[in-house]
């Protein structure tokens, strides 16, 4: 009988925002991938460790998973990292994907999971807390109230159009665009704030625009409110 | 010493999916809040004593949340529940609100929250997996991917200017609107799935437009892709 895929969302980086499910499945499964070359190394596995220190004795595998927007290179690489899992599967073994936030929010781990369905194998995602409920959740505010919006914006591809939109912005993957958009937010007067590495070792927080440096780290996310 | 409150997020409706965070803090705690008139029976007990059978043997108090947009009712409930909250937090006591979702996100924790903060009160927020991301995991899709943007409308004010949003978009609390939403979905040949009480007794999938009703439930959710 062949086995079966759990892309499991870890969360933002405290250990203990680990859900039920994901802990429960991470204990019994055969095989734990991981994202990238040297599976110990990755931030996945050191969020998950702390909170699961039974994955020191699991079989851990890594998953290649260059970031790079060359959407061939993409294909190639998910389809070998499929290849690789759909094997195992196909031994019958109980996989587990761990992958930052939630598995439907920009994961890598959602390509992994169709080309899986689609060799007729089984996988199922289970949720995990998106950064930005995080970052709102420490900084102590609320994303959307009543009959506001919100809308969830990849910084690392365009923000000009989505400062149009009314209700509350989120804009992910800021990096190397903090400086512009620091300079666009300052021009609406937007109530903004920025943190990087939201509950991981090296979190800073800026909390208004004017302290948004020319560049950050990748895992850098923006709240923009409606304008008072 | 003054207590504290946590506003704590309990995920969509399955009982596996509370963080470890949201059941550590659900054990420490001396009083367990919950929206409602009748603690026992609101959806929030009913969920988490499931995942904590040690809900059963805690003080759990009803905080009265009517559901209306009249603002000034709310304005009066929001501060007379915060008011019973203040009492018990200055007793010393540890208590813990329970909300469906994520707290950050259309939660009536929120303003609890604010209220306890003006007070000179603590609280902090625990975030939950909000409802739209089970509903993807649910359905085995992803919400957004690359350069997509992610739209959350609350259908219950409007939708006909947010189906103009290019990305996925995501109606919330569809209730009675879900005949106007499926008219527009059609007209807009949107690729479109609803599910009525994702996770919970009673859930119904309706897997395109065509099979939207004329009302469903509050516990309602649209995801919409962008076209092919």
């Amino acid at each position: 009988m062949a086995g079966k895929l759990y892309g499991l969302g870890i969360g933002p980086g405290d250990p203990e925002l680990l859900t039920l499910k994901a802990v429960r499945l991470i204990k019994e499964s055969d095989i734990v991938l991981v994202p990238g070359s040297n599976p110990e190394d990755t931030v996945a596995y050191q969020i998950t460790v702390q909170a699961v220190p039974e994955l020191a004795q699991k079989q851990i595998v890594g998953i290649a998973m260059p970031m790079t927007k060359d959407l061939s290179m993409l294909e190639k690489t998910h389809e070998e990292g499929a290849r690789q899992v759909a094997q195992y599967l196909e031994q019958g073994k109980i996989c587990v994907f761990l992958t930052l936030g939630d598995p439907t929010v920009y994961s890598t781990y959602i390509y992994i999971h169709k080309k899986i369905l689609e060799r007729g194998l089984e996988a199922e995602i289970v949720s995990g807390i998106p950064s930005f409920c995080a970052v709102a959740a420490k900084m102590g505010i609320s994303l959307v109230e009543k009959s506001e919006e919100l809308h969830v914006i990849p910084a690392v591809y365009q923000f000009q159009e989505g400062m149009e939109l009314s209700g509350t912005k989120v804009f992910m993957k800021v990096g190397k665009r903090s400086g512009k958009l620091r300079e666009l937010l300052k021009e609406k007067k937007a109530d903004a704030l920025m943190i990087e590495n939201c509950g991981m070792p090296g979190e800073r927080i800026f909390a208004s625009p004017d302290e948004f440096p020319d560049e950050v780290g990748y895992y850098s996310l923006v709240i923009a409110k409606e304008g008072k």
